[in-house]
């Protein structure tokens, strides 16, 4: 795609309806104390946030998005005109979409322990005038919920229409709905779980030894280097496999390399490395550059991520996700689910091995058997964990069934 | 269990009909110069093996094992009798056993490119007195079974009564079959695949990654350092999630931590640490100590695999995977098994997510496609990749049936 189309395509999104369009972020900062699950506490925090269409004089009309592990507060919309990625759910937030912005004040905040400008680990602890490094309390999916109570309370926000969100975006809204039932007219759990099972964890812990065991983590790093680059993006290369399908990798990629070869050489010889930028330098032999396409799309991702995110938020959340056990913090599922008032929609996607429908489908009976509003889909796909991020008309319906 | 236990074990063990008992390791070695698929040569190697049971007069009794990427040639037998850990397929080998060495000999040498006693990138390359390193060729599955034909040879083996292998060792299995069609009668391969998906690519690339970008691995490292221990046992770690399954994963694990903590707290206080030994020491916040059974499972594992595997051999033998895709090496997987002469039985596994069963059914369909004779078998199980492994009624029946 050349520029001239880039210019077309971008003129085009702008101006048709059903794009959210310019969008900026906004502060949360509060200078009260809030104490975490873990009893430790900070002296006030911030959560940047993003909101999309208006709030009606009513006040009952906002929705709130939750966001993934590797999410932030921009959903939707473009930051400036030269931008060409829009928010990460654009696809079904915006004026006449799934949830529909002309209808439904919606609003994303960063998490608390995140890196985009909410409080975390990288946020400066106002006490010490440094960073709170590895110092910032342990964070939890229900501090996540409570904090985000403190901000939407702050906008005069009474009720939600609903709150929405997968994979750990699921996780929070699970928690919205027992935490502040009265609160929460309907919640929308997608590709999530009750309960961080042993596969789960187990990847996230490898993730935090590549990040804790690289020399420039060196405790929590702040401000000393650049920080655990090289484990930051072995930790992400490792999730991202998680979040896709054998069905799909192969579709995508296949065994399809770099640079077609002749047969019966050694396909690594003469392949051009795509180095990890701002990585230390290291120069692999021939045949451990890239050869196939997925390995540059693995690396890719890494180096991607390693600009935008924080490495010890990075420990920090997924510490949040291992600690995600609704039945053991309340006795049974179905007890943790006693107080829900609002009704429940969980979507689960038959190729998602990372929080599979079996997972999403207990979620759904244990609601069922606490006497509560439930219904459950599951929906088709090959596309895997990330099949909630996607391209789905089936999802947009059932999204829009569900608010309606 | 005591000690007066396990000298009991083991003295039951070594009297009982069933057991190799103790066995020592030979070595093939030539000064032939051997010319790898990629046109390199080394001049002249070693491969390391074990042997069980007594070959025939008419030498006609020969059963080859192929060993996974982990694995090596010490497949059944102890070597010493306080020998805990007998070879890593002793209940399948043995007298009596599904394998029966009262019946037949038994053979099972280490790979060429590993690093258990055959020529590897560890060992000293004679032309400079100094270890290969990375200047050993790269390595295929093809070069494998060569090096294996030119070894059993020496021995004056003139026939296979079958060849058996799982894995990366089923993948030889294949390649027996096509290189040398006349020479093998009976091939069994399992939980296996004739072609390398992008999935499997993607989690090799990632613990390649590991290990290269470890500062230690300075582009080869022999003989500087210790190598790059945190790169590799982080390769592992991951790996071997790959080998399990979710379920039993669960089953085994589950939530389960490492010290029952009381509800509410941050369940990671107070935990002792579970130390990578042999690894630059670092205390990480508490918070990120080990906290799950499953942690510290994956952590062991870590530990124990830098303790007996190259780092190098690890990037050269995952690479030898990747590159195997017998139907892009003959134009389609019929072509490939053209040639085949003996009877061949697949075996897959059904909660394989590695290998998964499909992969191996495509390999049974192609045999017949190409007119050869060929069984399927798709065996129950929740033990993932690893089932092949693993205590199998059913399995040793399969094996034992084939081998009739």
């Amino acid at each position: 795609m050349n520029d001239a189309d880039d210019d077309d395509l971008l003129t085009a999104t702008r101006s048709e309806p059903g794009e959210v369009g310019l969008v900026e972020p906004h502060d949360f900062a509060t200078a009260e104390p809030f104490i975490f699950d873990n009893g430790q506490a900070i002296p006030g925090f911030t959560l940047r946030y993003e909101t999309y269409g208006r709030l009606n004089a009513a006040r009952d009309n906002a929705i709130l998005i939750c966001h993934a592990l590797s999410g932030d507060h921009h959903c939707a919309g473009i930051h400036s005109l030269n931008d060409r990625k829009p928010g990460w759910w654009n696809n079904l937030i915006g004026p006449g979409k799934a949830v529909d912005t002309n209808q439904f004040f919606v609003l994303c905040a960063n998490v608390i322990g995140g890196c985009q400008g909410s409080s975390g680990p990288s946020s400066v602890d106002p006490r010490t005038g440094k960073p709170y490094g590895i110092t910032f309390p342990a964070v939890t999916i229900r501090d996540m919920v409570r904090t985000q109570k403190l901000w939407l309370d702050s906008l005069g926000i009474k009720s939600l229409y609903a709150v929405i969100g997968g994979s750990m975006g699921g996780m929070q809204v699970l928690q919205w709905g027992i935490e502040y039932p009265a609160f929460v007219k309907r919640m929308l759990a997608m590709a999530t779980t009750a309960r961080e099972g042993a596969q789960a964890i187990a990847f996230n812990e490898v993730g935090r030894q590549a990040i804790i065991q690289d020399p420039e983590w060196n405790h929590g790093y702040y401000p000393k280097s650049g920080g655990p680059r090289v484990g930051l993006a072995i930790a992400r290369m490792m999730a991202h496999i998680t979040y896709l399908s054998d069905a799909s990798m192969d579709r995508k990629f296949g065994r399809k390399t770099i640079q077609a070869k002749p047969k019966g050489l050694d396909a690594a010889t003469d392949v051009s490395e795509l180095s990890m930028e701002g990585i230390d330098p290291v120069t692999p032999p021939i045949a451990f550059n890239v050869q196939f396409e997925v390995e540059s799309y693995l690396r890719y991702q890494g180096q991607s991520f390693i600009n935008r995110f924080d490495a010890n938020s990075y420990l920090y959340i997924t510490r949040a996700l291992d600690q995600f056990d609704l039945a053991s913090a309340h006795g049974s599922l179905e007890q943790a689910f006693a107080p829900v008032v609002g009704t429940t929609l969980v979507v689960g996607f038959t190729s998602d091995w990372l929080f599979p429908p079996e997972q999403n489908r207990a979620i759904a009976l244990a609601l069922l058997r606490a006497g509560k509003q439930v219904s459950y889909a599951e929906l088709s796909t090959d596309l895997g964990h990330d099949s909630f991020l996607l391209e789905s008309p089936q999802l947009y319906d059932l999204v829009r069934g569900f608010l309606r």
